[in-house]
C-alpha cells in the first residue's frame, strides 16, 4: 500500500510539472510571464511533499492495515489528485476568488482524508501503541484543518490572504513530523 | 508483478486527471462548467481503485505465477488503460449512447480480463488452496459481467439507465473483498 | 534496477494511451474515426509489454550487475521512450513510407540495445551461469533484428508488408521466454 | 525513499518524451523538422539517467537517513522535476540565450540540491565510513558546478558554449561512479 501511495504521490508531482509550458520569446526574462504559474508549481510541490513525508513516516510505524484503511487511503489519494486541477487554476487565473477558495476545498479534502486515515488506523492498533503516542493529539492536523477552513471563508474578500495561511501550514509542517521520528528513534 | 501492476495502475489513476481542465472564469462556480468531467473523474477514480483493491487482495493469497497469468496481466492491464479514454468521451459528450456504450464495453473488458486472470491463477493452484476458498463460485464478478451487459444493451436507449447499473457495480465492489481477508485472516 | 526499468516501462505504456483522444461525435460508431490510432496503440502495446516481460524474466536470473550494465539497461529504456512518438507518427499518418521506417528504426534501436544488454550481462557471468543457459544462441533476438531490418528496407515500396513483419515478430515473442522460465524452474 | 525518488525520475525521463511530438508530413526526413526538440532530449535524457545513476549508487552505502536527509531529496527531486520544462523551451526556440541560461539555471539547481545532500548525508555518518570514502572530495560534483556556472555566465554571449559544457560534464559522469563501485566491492 505504501509502494502503491508512493508511486500515485510521485506521478502527482510530476503532473503537476506538466502544468509548466515554456514561454513563446527567447529571452531569460520571458520566463518571467510563467511566474505565477511557477509560484503555484513550487507552493503545490511542497504541499504534496509534506503529504508524501508525513504519509511515509506514517506507515513506518503501522502495525495492521485492514479494509477500511485502504479505502481511506484511497479516499487520500483522490483529493490529492486534484492538487494538479487547483494548481492549474490558480496559475492561470492568479490569486483570485474562485481559483484560491476551489484550492482551499481541494486542501481541505486531503486534511480531512489525512485526518480520517489517522483514525482508521487508531481503531485497529492497540492504546499505548507507537502509533497511538505519535499522533497524540494531532495538534498540527487541527491547526491545518482550521486554516485551510479560514482561507476559504477569505477567499471572496482577501484571496491573498488565503493565500498566506496555506504558506504558513506549509512552514508548520515543513520539519518531518518530529513526534514519530522521536519514537522510531526510541524504538 | 505485483509492483508492476500497482505502477500501471497508479499511472492510470494520474492520468485520469489530466482530462480535468481548469475553466475559463475565475468564479468559484465556473468550475461548475466542468461537472461532467469531474463526475466521470469520481466514476473512474472509484472503478480502478476497486480494481486496485481486488488485484493487491488477489496477489496477497497467491502461491505461484506462470507465463499465462503474466499475459492474463498483460491483458488486464491492457483493458484497464483504456479507462482514460472511456472517462474523457463521458466527461466530454456527457450521458449519450455512444460514451456510454463505449465506458460499457471497456469496463466489461476489464472485467472479462480479471475473470481470465483469476482462472489462469486458479489452474496452477491446488484445490483447496486459500486462493480457491478465497476466489469462491465468484459471485461478484459474474453478477458485474451480467450488469455491464445489461448496460451496454441498455445503452441506445436509457444510457442514464447505464450509468446507474455502473456505480450498482461500484457499491457492489466497494468493501474490499471481505472473503479474501477472511482466509488471509485465518493463516 | 528491476523496479526502475519497471517504473518505466509501465509509464512508457502508459503514455502511449495519452495518444487515444475521444472523437468529436457521440455515437459509438465515432470510435471508429480513431481506429488507426487505436491499432498502433494495441500493437506498441503488445510490443512494449512483450519487452517488459522478456526483461523481468531476463533480471530473474541474472546474479550481478555493474556499470556498464546499468548504462546498457539506461540505452534500453532510451528507445523504448522513443516509441510513443512512433505509435503517435503512425496513428496519425497512418500506414506511410515515413512513420512506418520511424517505427521499424525505433524497434531496431530497442532490439539492438536488448542484445548489448544481454552480451554487457553475459561477460559478467560464467560460463555455464543460468544466464548463459537461458539466453543459448538468442535465435528469437537474431530474428526479430533481421526482420527489422527487412521491414525499413520495404517502408518506402510496401509499407504495409513492414507491418505485417512487424506482427510476425509480436507472435514469435509473444509467449514469455520459455528458456528462462525452464531454466528457473530446474533451479 | 529510494524508490520514491527512482518513481519520480523515471516519471521525469518519460515526461521529457511527451515533448516530442511527430511531424506533420508522412516522409521519414520530416522528422527533421523535430531534429531540435530530439536533441534537447537526447542531452536531457543523458543528463536524468545520470543524476539517476549517481543518485542510486549513492543511497547503495547510505547507512542511515533523517528528517534533513529526506527534505534535502525533496529539494533535489524540485530541480530535476524543472528539466522539462527547460528542455522544452530549449527545444522549442533552439540554441538562444533565454532558454540555454534557464537550463544552466535548472542544472546548476540540480547540482547544488546534491552536494546539498550528500552533505546532509556525510552529517549523520561517521568519519571513515564508505560514504565518506566514496565522496572524497567529490571532485566531480566541484567542476560539475563550475561548468554549469560557467555555461550560464557564457549564454547571452555565446550559447552554443554553454551547450558544449554540458556535454562536458555528461561525458565526466557518463561512467557510474567507480569510487562508490570500488567501496562496494571491497564491503
Amino acid at each position: 500500500m505504501l509502494a502503491f501511495s508512493d508511486g500515485v504521490i510521485a506521478i502527482l508531482i510530476t503532473i503537476l510539472v506538466l502544468e509548466l509550458r515554456p514561454p513563446e520569446g527567447d529571452h531569460l526574462a520571458d520566463i518571467l510571464d510563467e511566474r505565477s504559474k511557477l509560484l503555484a508549481y513550487v507552493l503545490s510541490f511542497v504541499m504534496v511533499g509534506i503529504y508524501w513525508n508525513n504519509h511515509h513516516h506514517l506507515f513506518q510505524i503501522v502495525e495492521t492495515v485492514d479494509g477500511r484503511t485502504m479505502w481511506a487511503n484511497m479516499h487520500l489519494l483522490f483529493w490529492l489528485s486534484l492538487m494538479p486541477l487547483g494548481t492549474a487554476w490558480l496559475g492561470e487565473q492568479g490569486v483570485e476568488t474562485g481559483p484560491v477558495a476551489a484550492y482551499a476545498i481541494v486542501l481541505l479534502g486531503c486534511a480531512f482524508a489525512f485526518t480520517l486515515l489517522t483514525l482508521s488506523l487508531l481503531a485497529i492498533h492497540e492504546t499505548g501503541s507507537q502509533l497511538e503516542q505519535a499522533i497524540g493529539d494531532d495538534r498540527k492536523g487541527k491547526v491545518s484543518l482550521a486554516c485551510y477552513a479560514a482561507a476559504l471563508a477569505l477567499s471572496p474578500f482577501v484571496p491573498w490572504l488565503s493565500i498566506a495561511l496555506f504558506v504558513v501550514v506549509a512552514i508548520i509542517w515543513f520539519l518531518p513530523d518530529r513526534r514519530v521520528e522521536r519514537v522510531v528513534e526510541q524504538a
